[in-house]
C-alpha cells in the first residue's frame, strides 16, 4: 500500500520517534506547528475516522494511553497539550492514515482561529 | 460536585442535546467555534486526558463512536470535521471535565493558528 505513515509503521522511511508499541507508534511532525507536535497513529491502517470501524475503538483508546504517556515524557502533561483528529478535507487532513496531533509547549491558539 | 457538565449530565442545567447513550453525552457548545461545534463528554466524571486511568481507554474509544455517530447524523462526515481534546492551561482548557469538541461545517483553522 502507497502510504506514508504505513512506511513509517514498517521503517522503510525514517522518522524520528517518541514511542512504539504493540498497537502504535508516534513521532515527530516533520513541519511542526508548536515547539511540541508528535503525530500518534495506529499500526493498523485505516484512512479516517469515518473508516473505524465496532473493532477500532479500543484501538483509538489505545492511542490515547500513549498520548498521555508522551505527554507525561515530552514533560507538557502539566503545562498542557491539545490532542487533534482532523477527518476529511474541512479538516484539513493530508495523510490518509488516521493520526492524531499532539500539541504542546507554548499557549496554543484558538479552536478555529485562521 | 459543582461541575457544569455532570450537570448537563444529570439534566439539572440544560443542553441542546445531540446524542446520549450509556457511556456518553453529546450537546451543541454555546459558544460555536464554527457552524457546527458539538461537545461531546463522558458520563463519568475526570477533569481531563491526564487524569484517565487504565480502565478508562474504552471509554475513550466510546467518545469517538459517538462522534463519528454525530458527524453522520450532522450531514458532515464526508466534507470532514475535526475532533479536539484540550488537557490543561496552554491548551486553554475551560472546563475541568474531559470533553471532546467537533468542529465542522466549513473550511477550519490551521492546527495553532492564532
Amino acid at each position: 500500500m502507497d502510504c506514508i505513515f504505513c512506511k513509517i509503521v514498517e521503517g522503510t522511511i525514517p522518522s524520528k520517534k517518541v514511542l512504539e508499541n504493540e498497537h502504535v507508534v508516534a513521532f515527530h511532525d516533520i513541519q511542526p506547528a508548536a515547539p511540541v507536535h508528535i503525530l500518534i497513529i495506529p499500526k493498523k491502517h485505516f484512512a479516517g475516522m469515518n473508516d473505524a470501524q465496532d473493532s477500532d475503538w479500543p484501538l483509538i483508546g489505545e492511542i490515547h494511553r500513549a498520548a498521555q504517556q508522551i505527554a507525561k515524557e515530552q514533560g507538557v502533561a502539566e503545562t498542557g497539550y491539545r490532542l487533534v483528529n482532523n477527518c476529511g478535507k474541512d479538516a484539513g487532513q493530508v495523510v490518509f492514515h488516521l493520526h492524531y496531533h499532539l500539541l504542546a509547549g507554548e499557549k496554543l491558539g484558538g479552536l478555529n482561529a485562521k
